[in-house]
């Protein structure tokens, strides 16, 4: 990973929770960081998340939607780690627009501006598995079908496949990951708008039961920031990955159910209780999830290497002691 | 095809090649028809085309990315044919923030106008062979992988699953046929924008020669354009076919040079050329393509009645007498 040294990188989304821990990781590795947010109170930036590098990084809040500012970003930078994004799956559903400008609009002009004025960047982009929608086997592979089922989901696979295409089209190097469901510290613990368990874990520091929608048994797979983090770093060193997707993805399955018993011990007086679906989520829920990521543990060695009870554990430990900086009015 | 008689039939794209064939259609049916068209000059709409039935049709000029316009519009009809859009692959390079402005945004804003004051109508929107990229096999037909390869491509993409999506989680009834080549009277024939068919029919008819890209050998089918107004027809009339995907396609299949040697006889002094592959097409050019729309005939029962050599004949003639409205700089 000495690649980075000294090299200039841009993050996108750089205030919120991945991106944020992998400027943290870029400022040890001795790369020049420039992180793009901006701010947007309902999303995942919290300068919170860089406080204890906020003198190593530079900050440039602004939306990715501005194309001017992305455009003068973008120029002289090595590696755009591109993680901005809006991520609630309701939120899509209630206002689709929105999330079509930020997740499939801008994505489309900061490739616009690295054609113009950068076109030798490397550019990592995070997508989701989201786009498979409800699959039909498991665990899903690359060659799984694309079927979005919320607006969310079509606005990040085009979010994505105009990275391949600036890729195969105009040769400004890029790749995407597709995420599953990351966790730990930093991660948006306010609402669900990030993930289902960020609500979990503040209820949990809050005394209140776990809500878990329906029966509980619905598989999911999960990383740790950490391990993310090391996946973007390979994927941005690697050339092999050019015009390439990839699953990340971990081999310890769980059911919701089995992860809130995890949980739930973690905290004193912890619990959690089913509670039935809401219509609005049970419309656009996927089932059973959890990926194969052969092909990039394959073509990077990359695997994942925080168990679930350890990343649990961390995350917990973090947000006991940080809670005011994540779910304060002031937050 | 009664059902069409005194109902209300909105169409996008009213003024252009496939929208202002569907209209006359649909006048015949005894349907009240309105057209919705942004006459940009360098898209598809024409008043020319609907010359013959102008006073038995409703045209309002207006962009779909108006959705002020649009949410007026949908009110109170009983059918939405959406297909207006850009479909120059070239100009989507050129300018993707404007082809995904009117392939993908303002579809969801179309689709969002339903929502909110007309979620009983049935949408048929056009869709494109496009988003399959290169075939993995031929003939192509539903299951086969999306893989766009052009700005175009993802952007009809997205446009299309919007429309499911709205099928699937608001009963929006929807559903979206993939069309391949259409030509006949009514096609842009200024320039390559619609289909190079066009620009081949102009050079034609100007006396120059039929310019192919390569050397000729790639395969292609082409749909008559009253067979395609026949399967949109029937998808509208099917609620078999909501939130389904379906490909037109022909048992004709032929590649361009036999394609210019069955054109050429047809106009005294017609020749053809081949010539090498201008770049900016070779990097988006999707090699032989044919499609298998055998779910489509199985489901409604559509097969293409009218051969290339019948269809081919009818279009020169239509533009041997039109062709001042057509190119001319009037036009």
């Amino acid at each position: 990973m000495n690649l980075y040294r000294d090299t200039q990188v841009l993050i996108t989304g750089g205030l919120g929770f991945i991106g944020s821990n992998l400027a943290r990781r870029m400022v040890e590795l001795g790369a020049r960081v420039t992180l793009v947010d901006s701010l947007i109170p309902m999303y995942g930036g919290n300068l919170r998340n860089i406080v204890d590098i906020e003198d190593r990084v530079r900050v440039n809040v602004c939306d990715v939607r501005d194309p001017f500012a992305i455009e003068y970003l973008v120029r002289g930078q090595d590696f755009l780690f591109n993680l901005a994004g809006q991520t609630s799956h309701i939120d899509s559903m209630n206002n689709p627009q929105t999330d079509l400008d930020i997740n499939a609009s801008a994505q489309l002009s900061i490739l616009e501006a690295c054609r113009r004025v950068n076109s030798k960047l490397k550019v990592v982009f995070a997508s989701t598995r989201q786009l498979y929608g409800k699959p039909d086997y498991l665990p899903v592979d690359e060659a799984h079908p694309i079927r979005p089922v919320d607006v969310n989901g079509i606005n990040k696979l085009a979010g994505e496949w105009y990275h391949l295409l600036y890729n195969n089209v105009h040769g400004i190097r890029a790749c995407a990951l597709r995420l599953t469901n990351t966790y730990g510290p930093g991660m948006r613990v306010k609402d669900a708008r990030q993930t289902f368990l960020g609500i979990w874990v503040r209820r949990l520091i809050e005394g209140k039961p776990i809500q878990i929608f329906g029966d509980g048994m619905q598989l999911r797979d999960f990383n740790y920031v950490d391990d993310c983090v090391e996946a973007l770093l390979l994927a941005g060193a690697n050339d092999a990955t050019n015009g390439k997707v990839y699953n990340l993805g971990s081999e310890e399955v769980v059911n919701l159910r089995q992860l809130a018993e995890m949980l739930v011990p973690l905290q004193p007086g912890g619990t959690f209780e089913l509670v039935p679906f809401p219509p609005e989520r049970k419309a656009i829920d996927i089932g059973d999830y959890y990926s194969d990521f052969s092909l990039f543990r394959r073509e990077t060695g990359w695997v994942p290497k925080i168990g679930l009870a350890e990343g649990l554990k961390r995350t917990l430990d973090f947000y006991r002691t940080e809670y005011a900086h994540y779910w304060d009015e002031h937050a």
